[in-house]
This record gives C-alpha cells, structure tokens and sequence, in this order.
C-alpha cells in the first residue's frame, strides 16, 4: 500500500497520507461535473443494462473513463471499482489496496431525463476502509465532501444530520431503483404504506441516492432507505454521513 | 376592470395590458425568494393546518402579507386568492376582476425541514382566465414565467415540454400532499403501482407540486398527476406549462 505522498510531487509531508488523493477527487469530481452539465441539455444514446429502467448513456462510460484513467495515471498502484467498468465485467473486489469506488453519474435515469438532479460520487477505501468521500452536485455546483475523522462540508460549509427521533416529524427519502419485479414493487409499496401510516411528514424521491443521502448529511431530511444500493452509491456517501454524525447501516446483515 | 397602466405612472402604453402587474410580480417573487432563503436555515415555529402533516410557518404568512400588501398598494382595484389568506378565513372566489392567486411558500413541508426545494409561486387571472405565472425558485434562484400567448421561460431561456409518449420511457412526477386518511394512502400507492408496473422510467416526489410543475414545462419530467391541488399550487405553473406547449386538465370535471 502507498500513500498519496510517496506517489506524486505535490504531497508535502504531512498528518494526513490521504490529503493528495482528496484534493484530486475534488479536481475530478469537479471536471466531471462540468461535463454531465454540459451534456445534460444534449441529445443521447441510451442503452439498457439490468431491466428496462435500468440506464446508461455514453456519458456515463466516458466520465468513468476520464476520472478511472487520471487516477490511475497519478496513484498506478491503486485499484478501482466503478459502476460503469464493473456492469462491463470488471470485477468488483474490495481488498486492502488503496481502491477508489466510483459512480461517474448517480442518477443516470434524471440525466437521460435532463432533470437536474444528478452527481458525481467518488469515495475512497483503504483496509477495507472508507477514507474520505467527494460527491459533486451537478447543476446546482454543490461539493460535499467527508474525510474520516475531519467532518463533513458543503462548499466549506460543516454539515450536521437531523436530530429528530420522532418518525411523525421526519422527512424520510428513498428511491424505487430500476427493479420492476412484483417482489420489488411489493417491498417499495409496502415500505411507503407503513410510513404514511405512520404519518412521517413526508416522503421524497428525487432519483440520486447519492444526493439523498447528501441531504441527510445537511440535515434536510431525517432518514433515507433503500433496497439494491451498490458500493459505488454508497461509498462517499458513508463517509459524509457519518462525518455529518449520522449513521449508515446494512439491514441485512 | 383595470389594466395595470391605468394604475402606476411606470406603465407606458403598450400592447400588453398586464405588462406593468408581470413585472412586479417577478420583483415581488424574487424578493419573496431572498426572505425565504435567508428563513430556510432559522429556527422556525411550526403549526399544523388540516393535518399533523400540513404545515404551516410563520414564514409562510409573513411572505404572503408582504406580497399581497405591495400588490394592494399598487393595485387597489385587484382581488387576491393566498394559501394562508383563505387558511384564515379568506374567501377563495374568482371573479371576473383581476385576481393573484398566490403561494407564498410552496412546499413548506420542504422549507421547515431545510430540503431545499421551495418556490414562490404568483399567478394572474383576468375574466376568470389565467394571464401570467411567476414562479421564483428560492435556493436555486431559478425564475420561471410564463405570459399567455408570448412563450415559458426560465431565467430568459425558452421553455419547452417533453414529446415523449410513450409511458414506458417518461419520468413521472407526483406528489403526496399532507393527507393521509386510509382512502388518500390507497389512491396514492395504486397509482404508483400502476405507474411501476407500466414500467415507467421512474416517479419522482419532490414536495413541491410548483416546481415539479416546472420541471414538467423545462422538458425534465414527462407528465405530473395529483389528487388534492388548490388553486394556489397551480395557478401560476398552468400559464407556465401552457405557454411551453404543454397541457394541464382537471379529470374530475
């Protein structure tokens, strides 16, 4: 394993062996973001991958390539887990090498939409452990970022999750997800039901995990559940989250 | 009846007659859009209306008072239908006078929880027919108009609507509203349910019927429904989405 220091000239010794890494997943996330924009009002090619909701158009490949290929160029002793390379076979393996875990656009249905809803999300693990997480809000040039140990921000602003308890007065969001299968929409259905029955305030669903739980991390919203989320939506997320104060668990283990 | 130019010395002849009542509607909304930015992120003091989950804030009243007395000054002769106005006892009646049909805060569920997506919303009626939208975006500052007959914008940029038609690859927009009586709840999930099994690329619930109404004219969502919409929540939108080629029909008459 190698720290960003020992790989590239501009890491100064430092506390932080993580701090160059960062600030180029701020970089990338940044120039990624100006090329969804960019591409968002444009016509595109859509293809299909898991069901017929599931999308993916070129910019998605493109983006992933442009953010996978400048990491590896500066970190070549990295690995990498991105959505776009792993749905085109990669293997999705997290071992204790340094591994950057990224989703070129999360929200890709809103992108194919041109609803401006749509994020660039680039975590980083090392030991199997999440280090830092940059996500980069598209349209509206929000960059959250999270480092573990140091806090949560949003455009340098400190984020803090809700401190609401009471179900009746939270703000929960959730997403479908691209399944269609009855199994699903049961799960989906049943979940909304119980939680209007319960009457939450109120329940969104805005299409970008990634943004969701951004808006958790602010405090905008008190809780956020889905079923089928993958690494690549969650791994900077995780780490905002929780540098925010909040808690991200897996139910199912 | 009075044309806005019979009322203000700022209003030369022209062929629009409510040229004079647009432009201080968007002068108004943007105003009303700073007041509710800067709220957004204060404590605030939240009471219920028809139900636990209908909320209402002090900023809500403060923001229409303020619209609805500039507008009485410079329009003495004018009528007003306002969400919190008619919450208090107004009577919501449409004559043939020119009208204003305002939201002062549209998705006050979202502004209470800090989720930032809230609009202002002005409409304007004459003869009982919709004249001009204005709605102001409050954190994104996004402004939406829309005039009858002479186009939708958004921050000066040509609004269009979707053409897509086929229901298997639209975006739905909908929204949940504060009811949640056990004959709501099944009307909302059977929709969503048919919705899902038609396949549809996704459904999105952003808590503000205003701005989803928005994204529908911009083209970035396909087709909205709701049960339970007060004149105030569409008013302005309908001109919008009109005037950007789209259609906007009540199925219960």
């Amino acid at each position: 394993m190698k720290p960003c220091e020992e790989e590239g000239p501009g890491a100064a010794a430092g506390g932080d062996p993580w701090k160059e890494c960062m600030e180029v997943a701020v970089q990338l996330a940044r120039r990624a973001g100006q090329i969804i924009k960019k591409a968002l009002t444009e016509e595109k090619h859509v293809s299909t991958k898991t069901s017929a909701a599931d999308l993916v158009t070129e910019t998605d490949n493109f983006v992933e390539n442009v953010i996978i290929s400048a990491l590896k160029e500066k970190f070549p002793s990295h690995r990498f887990i991105g959505e776009e390379s792993t749905a085109a076979g990669s293997k999705c393996v997290l071992t204790d090498s340094p591994t950057w875990i990224i989703d070129p656009i999360d929200g890709t249905c809103n992108f194919v939409h041109r609803f401006p809803t749509v994020a660039v999300s680039i975590g980083f693990a090392v030991n199997q452990e999440l280090e830092f997480g940059v996500i980069y809000h598209c349209t509206e040039e929000r960059l959250y970022t999270g480092r573990r140990g140091q806090g949560a921000f949003c455009n340098e602003k400190r984020l803090q999750v809700s401190k609401e308890t009471d179900k009746s007065k939270a703000l929960i969001l959730t997403e479908i997800g691209p399944k269609r299968d009855p199994e699903t929409l049961k799960l989906f259905l049943g979940n909304m039901e119980s939680l209007l029955k319960a009457k939450v305030h109120g329940i969104r669903v805005i299409g970008s995990s990634t943004l969701a739980l951004c808006h958790l991390a602010s405090g905008a919203a008190d809780a956020y559940y889905q079923f089928g989320l993958h690494c690549w939506d969650l791994a900077a997320a995780t780490v905002i989250i929780r540098e925010a104060g909040g808690i991200v668990i897996d139910t199912s283990v």
